[in-house]
């Protein structure tokens, strides 16, 4: 049975998180044109499709478009479980089935979509995110945020 | 047999790409305390294993640590192939092996690890990306970037 | 009697909130060069006490400080109660004892100090801040941060 | 009587500023989208009424508004007085009677309002700082900035 | 008889360049308002014909201008030949005969001009970049931008 | 006879401005990894001298060395004269003799070099820029910052 997740940053050992839980941030973060330009500062990806007007106007695109790990990094940063008692093995299953254009405002869902035994430490809860803007189009898709989260006994 | 690619910015159809093909930047660019705190405020990830000296004291890093996602933005921005006639499908098998420290300096090796038919104007082309710090550690894996290459014909 | 407030963006109307109820984030953040940069360019605020390590030589301060300013908008975002039927009426007591270094952690400490009728839809919620720092100094105070919070009935 | 202030950076003694004296900058700074996402990078504070379009289509606002902070940060900027012989000793009376909006344009008044003896090295000296948008309405009042200013004997 | 430059990052002996070899990126980058608030926060040129729309009303221009100097910087970073065989001795002849204003997108040019010798390790090798906007106003033009490079023998 | 300029701001016609006027600040800028790394995020420019420790050891730099135009950029929004009758007509001699290190701390001097007729409503007004860093080498030379400036007549 689904479950609301508690507050992000709640310190939980592996046995309290349920498969189904869920989490949501609605329609909370508008991407700008500073967030790209400041994104390309960071990672160097200067693609003419995030930095020009003019070379977007050849192609099917209303606008420049987000980079796709920019939306992954603040999609997964809204939503993520920031207990601490968990980090980060991997990802798996990143989409991107519409593009995040300038002005469009994410809400993102969390839902954990696989619990498993990992070693004698920690176990390995494994999150879904989706991420849609605000006509309902989804524009990001995370199948497997993978994390190890501490055992209790 | 595997071969150089050319520049990043190439223009090339699906046709002229080759499994095997290889390129490589080598000990390019440094990750900064800057840009660990520049990518905190764009992302919106705070956690203090990025933010706090005094929190990391508690746990095995040797300090702050840059965000798993920040070291993907830019080991995939300094080897992406900027090719106009692709785009990005999706990302598979992304893994943090070693955690990447402030003032670690990347080298990114791409190679192309698979071709496949798509549609009639597209073609699949994979690509792996294996990212190393000064210390020949992995840092960051990303089995599979999902790209779709035009086709001439 | 003291209580530990609710996750920080815990929607709650004036009713629910009580006087000396707190809430802690333990050395959380630490103020970086880049924070101090960062925060020059956005405010315009140059000051060589900020920007010149060798104009500080010629002061008793162990190295650039960052600006008060720059202490109280991280102090403040990282303890606010984010709770949306709340938004700000006004600061009182801004206080910045010792001055905040490049390095150091800060710690927060928010606490309920009044409570008081507003009008008839709002009531007044007066929270304090205490900044310290990894020494246990306090280097920021806000004796009032006055919100207004919607009341249920 | 009241008197114009020298250039902001003028070195000067307590005993050389008089209760009056007045500074003003008209028009001299829009508060941009790029303002507010990189004050919301620095703070943390990513708030949905400085960061979602949509979330405040259902407030009174006309748009995002900008951190009450990020206003006071810019104000003070823009005209406190940067005499090398005065240092900050604390703020009182912060009031944002009026939402600053992404794109409303600044014009700051400082006057001086208060001077006392402190001690035998330092006098008292507090400015008020108002500042206005391009309608003439108040969006920020800092009633007290406090400093403490080198005597000359 | 001219030719079009090799990748911008090849590695090159002084000999191997010529006079008359040209370079061109088009329509790759727009000047948005982001790069002029983040170029006043390094620099610290916070001039109201870049920072206030208010200000520029009382302008010929359509609204506020770039730095010379930001244009400067996006158009050689974009055209500069960045071999590893070369650096940098100086510039001449910087121009800015057309205002650039946010929303304008750089088409830049780089041409050798001139090739001389300069001492046993060294050639000296001189670029002119002319950038031009979407209407083909040029908007930025470097006569000289003089590097030295390594000879082969 | 050379004299000290008045500040930054002055309101001045072409008429009050003598040849041999000076202006100096001291000490008062220290160019920072984040200056650095933010500057290549603007520009575009991440060659590994400003952005690899380890491309930099084999070099004979002691560490990364800033951009020349981002020395250019902020020697001279230290010191360049914001006269609000005046404007920018060009550049002329822009040299670098020493490498500016990550750590240095800019002294810049201005002196008005020449002045001359230019048509009925504007006269042109030299400036020259000489950036020392701490050690009292030279880093950066602008033979000629060239202005032109409204005639009362």
């Amino acid at each position: 049975m689904a479950t609301e997740a508690p507050a992000k940053d709640t310190e939980r050992y592996f046995e309290e998180i349920d498969v189904g839980e869920t989490y949501t941030v609605e329609r909370q973060r508008t991407i700008t044109e500073a967030d790209v330009v400041n994104f390309a500062g960071i990672s160097g990806d200067f693609h003419p499709y995030h930095m020009s007007t003019e070379v977007v106007k050849d192609t099917p695109f209303d606008g420049r478009i987000a980079h796709g790990v920019l939306v992954f990094a603040i999609a997964e940063a809204l939503v993520a479980d920031m207990n601490p008692r968990s980090f980060t093995y991997g990802h798996e299953g990143l989409r991107y089935p519409t593009p995040t254009l300038i002005g469009d405002t994410l809400t993102v869902h969390r839902e954990v979509v696989e619990k498993a035994e990992y070693n004698d430490e920690y176990g390995k809860v494994v999150y879904e995110y989706v991420a849609e803007n605000q006509d309902d189009e989804t524009v990001f898709v995370c199948k497997q945020h993978i994390t190890l989260v501490e055992t209790r006994d």
